[in-house]
């Protein structure tokens, strides 16, 4: 019944400016994985690291932005040849402004209204637990 | 927005015997929280610990229990007066029989029928995740 491949855990976050909009962010058309979907800051849990701290360093990272986590999002796992990867996602909100910097992970970003969160390209993994998200409205 | 309290992370998991019965634990009528009532075994991860060894490792504390992950259940999460809780709900099985040892934080288990969960007095934080287990069949 088991696989025997490991299981990693990656922390993403549905991050919301002042205006309640959430952000995407583009994986690089050099991604191995998913090239120009898009995706949510975050990723795998480093060892040794709580997961808020995790999250908190990744959306950085990748955005420039200091971020507080406000609840939970959801769950979601996926499979690669190797390893199980299971996604905790979270919602979180912007301490200080909204000017993203991408990290060369990232081609490009966009605020995106919750409502039309169902509308993007985004990875699979994360589709299903985005699209609840943007149905469950504000 | 934020209430300054801390997140952490807590992994459950639905351990299934060779008959694809699900282990509840009853929660020791010492408890500070939800005494007397059905729980999943598992736990809060140390620092330093990768969440599929946390996982094993709580189990196997609780249960005396080898267990393997099968894959994601679901994701929960609760409050008490100084931190928000999330929960990760994994499902495992069992490597090796399904005799179980519990530790003192526990007076009692069950081995129950998936279909059979709904109708347990489940610690509320969990219920609905476990409830949609139970609804998903097997």
């Amino acid at each position: 019944m088991t696989s025997g491949k490991r299981f990693v855990l990656s922390v993403k976050s549905l991050v919301l400016d002042n205006e309640g909009r959430c952000l995407l962010l583009k994986r690089s058309m050099s991604s191995k994985g998913n090239p120009g979907k898009w995706d949510l800051p975050g990723g795998k849990m480093d060892d040794c690291e709580c997961f808020d701290e995790a999250l908190i360093r990744e959306v950085c990272e990748e955005t420039g932005l200091d971020i507080s986590m406000t609840g939970l999002v959801g769950s979601a796992e996926s499979e690669s040849e190797t390893r199980k990867i299971v996604y905790l996602i979270m919602e979180s909100r912007c301490l200080s402004g909204s000017q993203v910097r991408l990290s060369d992970e990232h081609d490009e970003y966009a605020w995106v209204e919750r409502r039309e969160l169902g509308s993007m390209d985004v990875v699979p993994q994360l589709r299903s637990v985005v699209n609840e998200y943007a149905e469950r409205g504000d």
